[in-house]
């Protein structure tokens, strides 16, 4: 982490004791405070890019005295004037050289209202911040901090706003602010048509209550279109939500700085300063992001222990102390093993259509927990054998050996006479199998090289073992390998592994949206793409949710199991179609806190033998295989982002697709709501009334002779209360109303494995 | 309209009274129905493709018999070789030959359960499908009819289906049957995670109740992303709803069939069929759309008087007294007028960059309405004129003249002795009004050529005409011009327009949608155009919605007067800035019924002098200039349809913004639901939970001594109840929850008006 400290004002720097040795004779006060900063342990100072004079000058212009002041034409001259040509006078900004914008984070006016009511306020704050930033652009500012956004009736206007300054600011990271308030404790007022109701043209930020939710923030970039210059300064000062799932979306999207005022700290029993909790939490959470925290006050004596530098070494302590942080530092683990590959996108692997290279082999075979599991299944499956005397084994997609090596290892431990066949198609793979067979194995394994959906085998084998597994289970068509393979396992063989699950839980990353959108290659949203996970929240809850319909958090798409008994098979033994292997999962995922969806994760579970399996699924995978390295997860993309509110269902589509040649997965999402049931619950057998025989023959005197003529319109039965079909949901008082979709993503399987 | 009669059968062709005197031997019975169905009226016939024999062997080897059949594994080979290569018997469909297939449509088997519960069944549907329309493509079928959707719980496997055929038939239109029930009373079955309790896997269509609404085709089409060969066909069977404008959304979506039975007709006194009041009223307003009305059970005596012929006699007739299209038909209207560019997309003129061409001209010259309001707001003008004596009038951007000639003939009509000034800045026109000056006006009128905002006119006027407007009032620039033609209106003068004011509406189109995305332009969806608006519904209604905040259906977005009076001008009497001239709009719309957002209708409506005035404002303009033609409406277009539930909020902003050399606008919406508020109403004011102080320093005996050590946590009071800032929405027991929001259109103005 990089730790920042907030100078709102460098007027009384001499005041502080100077613990530099350094000459600040000659300095300008930023640079001073600077120089401060860093003998106490910061990185830098956060300085504000202007002071009160020119606070008070724009109000002057462009804030319209309430009463009709004389000089109001002359005022509207100057500020047309100014309009025309913005400038600022000198005794207006805190710097103007280059090295002092260097290392220091710059905060823009606070007090410029780009969402006021007011539409005149609005367009002058809208050009103060174009000349503040057209400053700190002359500077080279690298990063300003953005006015916070107050209104939630016109943070559309803020959004527009920071979007078309972006544009001109070409290399300024621009931050906005955001106080994090609990959501649940706060109703958004979404205004009034009438703008005289909510707010007068005077009215400026101090005046507000600041209300700030993940909601502003999903306007302003949504609008800002996920530009990758806009971040999030989350500011801490307000007292945080005590739900740390609520917090947890903080997580998926760009926070870069933390605000942590000393008021924000608490005394522990020796006074020294300390974080409340639930701040505690979502700091050694959030973390992982490494954020810059930006320290305010910490000079004003607000703890009696610690001075100064307690604030910043207590967030020291707690980065140290972040399970994610300690996990990605800790040999062994997937956090260490995956540094550097966090939320980067990978094409998952085609085995099947290419073959590996051996250092791809050789990533993989570093695994211990995976080739361990292996070698236990095996170990059980030849100890359960029923039968004494000679097993056969053959491993389906050998490799460069490692499943042999383990096969054997475990025949031996189990003391059993086993025979190994070892099957493999990539030609330079099996060089490498012959030299192992030939210094290793000898002839207790025998080499056989081609397709096992094609190749004779020269016996049916009792214990077939495969390691064909993608991060989705089936994604590297494990189910159509092993279709080919069941020629030669005898009918009452065992497969290792024995199934395989596959699991999809929602998520929100606007890291991951971005870095999907990236390659501009139209395919790049439709194609799933392996990626150890960070920046991500998990949007669904465990719970039934309003329609009590909805699954768990994670939930199971589909399974695999093998040997398949069922099939139908032609004379070769190889399945007729590929029918078998399509599947559709249609899972309700229930949205406790709003979010925007922008993907599904997909892990696998899988049984080996018994009960030894490997999973990913994030609530399981530390029982079954911890610490096993060889799969990151899957993540499904949604071209465009979903926007789903708290308490809302999320109904997932996935389909498993297949024909002649390749096998692809689609997906598409729905979102609904529970709405109250404004109609009356009848039941669904009412009869639709009967309109024909209602003609009574009294009626018709009236009629005219045109075979036009409209019928006697008879008053029907009143439809309201009656209706031809009335499906009731769940019987309850609540009905879920759709409220958004995605696209259907893949359609006919662009992005596909090919080689059926 | 062209009208088809269906034949669910042709085993009985024999039976009806051949009318023709064709000879009917040697051909088959789809010919012959043909025949004879042209005998009668009709354009062609619509048969299905196939009939029972092949339900049957569907049924057999798809559905698994409810016991456990011996013949169950022999039945799955059966299936399997099925579906590797699908094949009709010759007794399973109904026609072979090319010319049975020309002018008929066809019926899909509708019995194929596409939104199955049951994953093989829909499996095996999606594989008939697949093999009926092979065999229609082969027969070079032009549209088929698909079988319709019955389940909204698995709808989107329907539409992934749909859509993958969609590409393997490069050719032929789709069309979904809908069967159109009132939404209102029927509530879907979103279903239950678990599939068993919803149906077994032998449940087909005639099984289900059918329930059909606008969400399941919207589902639909959305899935199949708006598909220009995907269209829909209206069942008419059900009873309708009541209120046309639920129906009325269906105007708004590719309506290409009307399905009709004899059965949905009423007896009138006569006893000739005639269809109920709603259905007529649905049926003359979807005649615009020119949809193909599919009769069936015409020859089945359910009707007394008549025969055959009286069920397409009689929606001729309803089609001839279709107000649209009477409108259609009736010279001078706007609908005559606009023949051929009923939504046909323009991009709006920009006649101050561009010099119009004189064909624009006499174009927009022909509108006999436009130029009588203005002679009558000149003569008005003159005749309320105060002084006697001289009157100066200008005409700013006289074009070819015909605003110099109204005003003539407004002076002459007012027995006032008025000098005329005309003022073009465009070269080729001012030489068309040197010779009109010439042969016509001579010595009254006094031409100068040049920009209105710079050029010199030797005395500031006491009248000041133009005609400037674009279809949303100021989009043409007339502001910006104006604004520079201030200097030479005296300082009491008058400005012909007085006002002029945009008015929004939001509309669904699929049509102006699948318009827009045509031209594959990245800024044809940041583009307003100039269009004449006809497969739209406006999905506002009036009333203030469940928030009570909602304006009515159209909404006024903003006003510009004329002449302004206090804009700061320079030395030159031009504006310093154009500040003055930026607008922005937030509007809050009811929209009573579901719809899917296309776009904004912007119109415009002008106080030319007193009460005379233009509009195009759709409840007003027939009031104010009826059948005037000059001007279509605006369409802004969404990128991506925004889908709105019923009884939801629509907020739309719009800026009209400017820089130093353009104008343009930006749009955005967000919807909103209200919905019930679950926590309980608390002030504002209630303060902080006071933390710091309620360490009593009897909790702090058992604290250990590190700096980091937590401090003892205090049960805070409960947050739930007392929130530090909560803001009541409306002091009602209702909240308005976000569900969605479109992208910011046109950001930057890359779509603009050039040449300020």
């Amino acid at each position: 982490m990089a730790a920042f400290v907030t100078h709102v004002t460098l007027d009384h720097l001499d005041r502080y004791a100077q613990p530099s040795a350094e000459d600040l004779s000659g300095k300008t006060p930023s640079q001073k405070a600077t120089v401060q900063a860093r003998a106490k342990g910061y990185d830098g100072i956060c300085l504000p890019l202007t002071n009160d004079k020119w606070k008070a000058r724009w109000r002057e212009l462009c804030l319209v005295p309430a009463d009709g002041s004389p000089d109001a034409a002359a005022l509207e001259q100057s500020a047309e004037n100014w309009r025309s040509k913005p400038v600022f006078l000198r005794d207006e900004v805190t710097i103007t050289r280059l090295d002092e914008a260097d290392n220091s984070i710059i905060l823009l006016s606070d007090w410029l209202e780009l969402d006021s009511a007011d539409a005149w306020v609005r367009h002058d704050a809208e050009i103060a911040l174009r000349q503040e930033l057209a400053y700190a652009t002359y500077l080279n500012v690298h990063t300003a901090i953005l006015p916070p956004p107050h209104n939630r009736e016109h943070v559309a206007s803020y959004a527009r706003t920071i979007n078309s300054v972006l544009s001109t600011v070409p290399y300024m990271q621009l931050s906005v602010r955001m106080p994090i308030y609990d959501p649940s404790l706060i109703h958004l007022d979404y205004g009034s048509p009438n703008p005289t109701s909510t707010g007068t043209s005077t009215k400026l930020v101090d005046d507000h209550p600041s209300i700030a939710t993940w909601e502003m923030w999903d306007t302003i970039r949504c609008i800002c279109d996920y530009h990758p210059r806009l971040t999030l300064a989350l500011d801490l000062t307000p007292p945080l939500p005590s739900s740390l799932d609520v917090l947890r979306q903080w997580v998926a999207e760009p926070t870069r700085h933390l605000f942590l005022p000393a008021s924000t700290f608490i005394p522990n029993a020796k006074g020294y300063p300390v974080l409340p909790k639930s701040t505690q939490s979502f700091i050694r959470e959030i973390m992982k992001l490494q954020p810059v925290v930006i320290f305010s006050g910490t000079d004003s004596g607000t703890h009696s222990k610690g001075g100064d530098a307690a604030y910043s070494q207590y967030v020291r302590h707690l980065e140290k102390t972040s399970p994610a942080v300690k996990a990605m530092q800790t040999e062994g683990t997937v956090e260490h093993f995956a540094q550097g590959y966090q939320d980067y996108l990978q094409a998952p692997l085609q085995p099947l259509m290419d073959n590996l290279q051996s250092i791809t082999y050789q990533t993989f075979e570093q695994d211990p927990i995976k080739y361990r599991q292996y070698e236990e299944a095996v170990f059980q499956a030849l100890s359960n054998w029923p039968t004494p005397g000679r097993v056969t084994l053959c491993v389906a997609g050998a490799g460069r050996g490692p499943l042999v090596a383990r096969s054997l290892s475990a025949i031996k431990r189990a003391n059993r006479e086993c025979f190994v066949y070892a099957v493999e198609k990539n030609p330079n793979a099996f060089v490498t199998l012959q030299e192992r067979k030939q210094n290793e194995w000898g002839d207790k394994v025998d080499l056989l090289f081609g397709d096992m959906r094609t190749l004779h085998v020269p016996e049916q084998v009792d214990i077939l073992v495969s390691e064909l597994l993608g991060s989705f289970g089936d994604n590297e068509l494990s189910p159509e390998c092993l279709d080919g393979a069941m020629r030669f396992l005898k009918p009452d063989g065992i497969s290792i592994p024995a199934s395989y699950t596959a699991y999809l839980a929602p998520i929100s990353s606007s890291k991951l949206y971005n870095e999907a959108r990236a390659t501009k290659d139209e395919k790049s949203m439709e194609t799933p793409y392996v990626v150890m996970l960070q920046s991500i929240k998990i949007l669904s809850g465990d719970g039934g949710g309003l329609s009590g319909k909805c699954g768990p958090q994670i939930q199971e798409c589909w399974e695999f199991e093998h040997p398949r008994r069922d099939a139908v098979v032609n004379a070769q033994g190889l399945p007729v179609t590929n029918s078998h292997n399509t599947r559709a999962a249609r899972l309700t995922f229930h949205i406790p806190h709003g979010g925007a969806l922008h993907g599904l994760a997909g892990y696998f579970e899988a049984v080996l033998y018994g009960n030894v399996g490997l999973s990913i699924h994030p609530q399981r995978m530390d029982k079954i295989s911890k610490d096993m390295l060889s799969w990151f997860p899957l993540f499904f993309p949604f071209k465009e982002p979903l926007y789903l509110p708290s308490k809302s269902e999320l109904q997932v589509s996935l389909w498993r697709l297949t024909n002649e040649r390749q096998v692809w997965y689609e997906w598409y999402a729905e979102a609904f709501l529970a709405l109250p049931d404004g109609s009356p619950l009848v039941s669904v057998t009412s009869p639709p009334p009967q309109r024909a025989s209602l003609l009574a023959p009294a009626q018709l005197s009236s009629i005219e002779a045109s075979p036009f003529v409209d019928n006697v319109e008879i008053p029907e039965t009143p439809r309201s209360g009656r209706p031809d079909h009335e499906i009731i949901f769940g019987g309850a008082s609540m009905r879920l109303v759709k409220i958004g979709q995605t696209s259907l993503h893949n359609p006919g399987g662009r992005s596909s494995w090919i080689g059926l």
